[in-house]
């Protein structure tokens, strides 16, 4: 008799607790002690727009004075969109009654009312906080009593003469479109899967990256203080080993430095920032002195970019993208079989699941800084050593 | 500490009970007390028609005969739909087994039965009453012991010998789509708001209407027996005052006079007909000298009608439409900070519920009219004053 | 006063034990039973292929052995999904982390983990056996206790010197497109009904077949050991009668002889198979001298194919697919109105409703074979008899 036939299987269930990101959900507290970037500094306008991240509608714009400020969408008075707001001086004023909000969501005008609304001080537009630093609009969409600073980062502050920071929202390292379609967890948790490199982007789809990772790797995973870290080490046959260290910090950081390996530390960081349960999109700051540096990162097959492959060729040559998105739109964790080679994963996890039970305890999360020090050091790198 | 960010602000909730237009819905109940205008009378023909009115599926046809006739779309045999039916002199016949069915449901043929089917009076096909008038198919869709009259209106009664009804279901008076695809009640009870004209359809977007729209009016507001009525008066600067009554009428009558002002008691009336609860289409009956009196008043923006602006100059020149659609597809009535200049849009949905608590309990609402005078007087119009 | 109009009228249910296909549902177990056609045999290659079968999402393809393989999607390691998967000598290797599986789910290889997975033998991939016969891919999604032989029919069995098997996908018999969108049952339990033929297919749409099936029949109904049979008798006018036999078979077969009447025992056998509770396909395989055969049986309008038509030719010339849909994409039977006429369709569903508490109880439903002969007789056809 048939053994194993998909009849007596039953599929196994997500686990929201770790991939839900609104307002009251268990991770999505946790992403919420954080800023978050959310958009480049040049989508700040006098042209609102609108973003989505973690699960809410925001309005997005930048004054007259030059201070990009981010409300709810529907206006307070009778829920118009800002979208269609005109950006003055001082704030933005409504297409519909023509009340006016500044960047903390004071109306400042209600000029269909007497003396301009008497009573317009009691009116309050939800808003979030904003910082622009490295080409990116931060918000911190947490809290108000448990705000941090917003951090620095040591590979992005000290730059050499000929180098600048490099921003891009488009996918970099995701190998797909700019908007991602899928769970963001299962893009973050596979920067601590190194052993996907040689199968997938190596024996499957050419060499999407360099020669040097079709190499299985040895790998070691740590926690450290913020994440968890991977250290591969590649033979390279010439007497030389590749010390190659990715890692993920929270909540949702990616160190990946350049998969063309680029030595040294890392040059590269990326955030990857969920619009809502089923999609995100990835931020990265990169320091060269070249600035298609981020560009030329992503893989071309055959000289056709990713956008330009047919579907058959989607199929016959997968990347990052159609893997992680084939998982499911939220893939189902109770059906992995996690073994050896999955460690980065699992300890991921688990320690998301341990952070979860801090904040909801009303601790503060790891790495989130009050004062003091706030440059983070990044220990990602490519590093050729002689053996 | 931050004050009033949005991560303490949870939306309010919707008046279901005002917007909702099913069968069993509070105002649903209230909109089937009275004829609705549910087709222009050229769209009842030998070619069936799909109409969704009320949230109700129904297939519009004129018999050869010439009667309009409205049935329940499934046949009461298999439930092939009416649409793919064959129009015959007295009926409709289901193009499945060939089931021919008159205006009022009865089944006078069943072709594949022993003569012609010997039970075929048992059968009823789901009918509703329909009537003609004013270039309109109505129909009535409420209890059948509580049928009202159809009534006339005297604006559309009395014609000069130049004049002519012209009647348009495009979406005169939305600033959109023929098929507007949010909830009817954003838009009547704009009918009620004219602050909203001299800073949506002036300020924002060009002087939309007529350079005296843009004059901030003073408003009166009142109950009349039928809905509410809102006077407006502008000092034009030259001794003139334009005095602009515009009222509801219930269910959903608008009684906007032309907006670039033609003087006098109104010549147009429309009628807010909700396809569901998430879309809704305009009827529109004028009477004027010039056949494209309707089409004319439609806003242009650059010379460009409203259908050819781009997203970019959507967002840029917002009207009705964008203002009402980016409220929600149905509003959240709970966010709604009303205050002195909304006073229309409180004394309409205070009626609305009391209507509904009216009809509950049993009686009828305003307007319905069972016997004697069936012409309705309107009030609306734009009214040039010597001060 | 206004009777049976539709505000008193409340919709019936459909009827979804007969209708759901899923495991555990009703019918889907009964359906389960057998073997199903579930693609043709050049679907089965070296490129994965997804195929939706029973509400069940699944790949197919072949190994460089030449075996067919239908397996769960969703890699047992991770989730990846198979169809982005290589097919080699033995199996098909996920693009993700490489391992392999053998078409009844055996884990052969984990080429990340240390001596290629020493633990491997504890994964199965959820898979289901498949046969080729006809042309045809045939899989078992049943109990593996209760896995019957894949059977014959005799009129597949036996072939002319001219005459070859010709399979086919696209929807012959479907009168639409080849992945038909509404339930599978309203196309199968249409096989029952010969009376919708002069009308749907005669009188509304032109000869959508021969000019003899314009005929009103005289019909017989009676059930068989596996299902269904009617018997219609269309006298021609020149002394002959034209005996014409459809049935249906359990669970999803449908024996219509071709309405072009090629005369003697029918040449064609359809299977009604669900991809899910809202779609099917139809496979066709018939035994013809003329390669294009089935080709031809498909209606045309005015020299069109159906897919050609437009939306008001459509309305104007509807067919099987028309009017099956139009019933919705489940129908409502509660709705129905059966009489002498539906004789069939009747008693189809009330031996379903038999068969699924057979099943349900533990016994076998009709015509599954498990040792002996698996030849199964036919009887449909067209026989022109003199009177």
């Amino acid at each position: 008799m048939d053994t194993g036939t998909a009849y007596e299987f039953t599929p196994g269930l997500p686990r929201l607790e770790l991939t839900q990101v609104g307002r009251g959900t268990p991770y999505g507290e946790v992403l919420r002690r954080y800023w978050q970037p959310i958009a480049l500094s040049s989508d700040a306008s006098r042209t609102p727009r609108q973003v989505r991240v973690l699960g809410e509608d925001l309005i997005l714009f930048r004054t007259g004075r030059g201070s990009p400020g981010l409300l709810y969408p529907r206006c307070a008075h009778r829920g118009a969109s800002l979208f269609y707001g005109g950006v003055e001086r001082d704030g933005i004023r409504c297409c519909y009654h023509g009340w006016v909000f500044d960047t903390e969501g004071r109306c400042l005008e209600q000029p269909c009312e007497p003396e301009n609304g008497l009573h317009r001080d009691r009116v309050r537009q939800p808003w979030y906080p904003v910082h622009e630093r490295y080409g990116l609009i931060w918000a911190y969409l947490g809290p108000p009593d448990r705000k941090p600073l917003l951090p620095r980062y040591d590979v992005l502050e000290t730059a050499a003469a000929d180098e600048s920071l490099i921003t891009d929202g488009s996918g970099v390292g995701g190998g797909g479109p700019a908007f991602l379609d899928f769970n963001w967890l299962q893009h973050w948790e596979n920067v601590l899967d190194p052993f996907h490199v040689p199968i997938l982007h190596a024996r499957f789809s050419g060499f999407q990256f360099s020669p040097e990772m079709a190499l299985m790797p040895e790998v070691q995973f740590e926690y450290t203080a913020c994440g968890v870290r991977s250290t591969q080490r590649r033979f390279l046959g010439d007497g030389r080993t590749l010390r190659r260290v990715t890692e993920v910090m929270f909540p949702n950081l990616r160190v990946v430095p350049s998969p063309r390996l680029k030595a040294g530390p890392t040059n590269i960081l990326g955030w990857v920032v969920p619009c809502d349960d089923e999609s995100f999109q990835i931020f990265t700051v990169a320091k060269d002195a070249a600035p298609d540096f981020l560009i030329k990162l992503r893989s071309t097959y055959g000289g056709k970019a990713w956008s330009e492959l047919t579907p058959e060729e989607h199929q016959r040559m997968p990347g990052d993208y159609e893997a992680q998105k084939s998982q499911g739109t939220i893939t189902l964790h109770g059906d992995d079989h996690l073994i050896t080679t999955d460690q980065g994963v699992a300890m991921l996890r688990r320690m998301m699941a341990k952070q979860i039970r801090n904040v909801a305890d009303g601790g503060d999360p790891p790495g989130v800084i009050f004062d003091g020090n706030d440059v983070i050091a990044i220990e990602g790198g490519n590093f050729f050593e002689d053996q």
